[in-house]
């Protein structure tokens, strides 16, 4: 199997799990005991930084890889220190690919053609470790399409449609010709979408949708029935597990939900201690793939093939 | 001085020049001398890359400085070599820093709020070598704010309002509440430009223009009067001078322009060889700086500070 919607459909199926979790990694939040760790193998201060994103990374994908069908790497918490941080983002994204994990860089790139076309290639190219790139659709199907284009060769878009934050009704929300901006541009990714549907009906190019916004997401699933959305915002920005469920088909497919801080910081203020960062990331990977698992129940949308959960 | 715009405007009245270089290093296009020469110093192909954007960077700096106030390196051709191609970037700043001129870093970055403070953090710290970077405003206001927030500590940044490139017209010109969305977004960067203004009367929260729409262009210069604007478009994408006109105030300010592949690929299909790739791009700067101030001689909107030009 090569085209992306079909490997992350798979990935579902196997793994009896719809989430995906968010690395973007603090520095200041990470364990006190990995980043003196990182200070004794490193020679500069942001040399060492890069070391502990990576061993933070890595050790995350090994306390989750159960109970997620991928990982979302933010560019930006990487980016914070330079080539030392891109460094780690690459070990982090290879290290969960070996794992046999989707993987989802989240940089939101956007620019002219030319532009875009650089970024498809350092994203997207065949040998890439990542499966996935988030885009911004500000500058429209000229700046899409480069990426758009490596969604024929098993790679992935998801582009962002209406977001998790606060101020995303600021444009998002404007309407245009009886409808807000975002229905506009779902309109645009249901027409890149088209001619990438894999086999089980869903295409490459999916959508960002945010889990606090219900309402939208459920209006945004009736309009774009091939399109997979990857739903941020849900844990520690406030949407739940019922809050998500209408990014999902009867049939119970056509989403997935990130949960970045809810996991990956689950030894703060939990009943582990920052020694214990791995089980504590461990057990909030479990609740939060069973909290969505028992609400797509509840509502009857659980898949045939999970069996009851 | 510590404004950005001031900095920016006193580096236009002391070199008679509104031309920024941009540095997007396209590999394939390099001079083959100096491909040849990365290749002897690196033990890899993607540091041999990483070391042939850097010197093509540090020397088309050296071939224009005199003609420039700035540079716009455009963050995605770096990227395409991974942590390699961000050393390259990185040492490409320092050089154009060193050289006196300003440095836009265009990464058209975007993301909820605190994601983009991650982004703040990695490229507008108070050490950076970065004076200003581009930024998308799809996410709407807390998206920006960490931006707009290291503008009172002598960083810029510019506010993606009317991209150059065709496509733009897709959601950028949809009409909201009587006006087209790239006005709603010019109103907001106003909002954010606010209490920043410099003692030159322009705010350090700049906003991208593109060269290819003078009328929308002349149409943002009147809505947005304390805004400087960075004017992409100029050159190989098919604007002329006499387009860029109307980006300016009465007065010959508000505006810098960018010009890429017009100076940095000048030695392709131009009357010198590859091996005087430098002398070539001098040329080219010389000649669009020239072209400007012409163009706005001819309007009457030269500086009075730049004599004849």
């Amino acid at each position: 199997v090569s085209n992306f919607a079909d490997r992350l459909l798979n990935a579902i199926d196997e793994k009896h799990s719809f989430l995906v979790a968010g690395i973007d990694p603090s520095i200041e939040q990470l364990p006190r005991c990995l980043l003196k760790k990182a200070n004794n193998f490193s020679s500069s201060e942001r040399e060492a930084a890069g070391f502990a994103l990576s061993l933070f990374g890595r050790d995350l994908i090994d306390a989750v890889k159960e109970y997620v069908v991928g990982v979302k790497i933010q560019m930006a918490y990487f980016e914070v220190f330079g080539y030392h941080g891109i460094k780690a983002f690459e070990e982090v994204a290879r290290y969960a690919r070996q794992a046999g994990l989707l993987v989802i860089a989240d940089g939101k790139r956007g620019d002219i053609g030319s532009t875009a076309l650089a970024y498809a290639q350092a994203y997207l190219h065949q040998e890439s470790d990542i499966d996935a790139l988030t885009v911004n659709p500000y500058l429209g199907s000229d700046s899409v399409q480069p990426f758009i284009d490596r969604c024929s060769e098993n790679k992935g878009v998801f582009i962002l449609v209406k977001t998790s934050n606060k101020s995303s009704q600021e444009f998002q929300d404007l309407i245009c010709m009886n409808r807000p901006l975002y229905q506009h541009v779902g309109e645009a990714v249901c027409r890149w979408s088209k001619g990438l549907k894999g086999e089980h009906g869903y295409s490459s190019v999916g959508a960002v949708v945010g889990a606090t916004f219900p309402k939208e997401m459920e209006n945004l699933r009736t309009l774009m029935p091939q399109v997979i959305f990857l739903v941020p915002g849900f844990g520690a920005q406030g949407g739940s597990a019922d809050d998500v469920i209408g990014a999902f088909d009867t049939c119970g497919y056509g989403a997935i939900v990130n949960s970045s801080r809810g996991i990956m910081y689950a030894y703060i203020n939990g009943p582990y201690t920052e020694d214990d960062y791995q089980q504590a990331q461990k057990e909030a990977a479990e609740t939060a793939c069973r909290q969505i698992n028992l609400a797509l129940e509840k509502a009857e949308r659980l898949p045939l093939s999970f069996g009851k959960s």
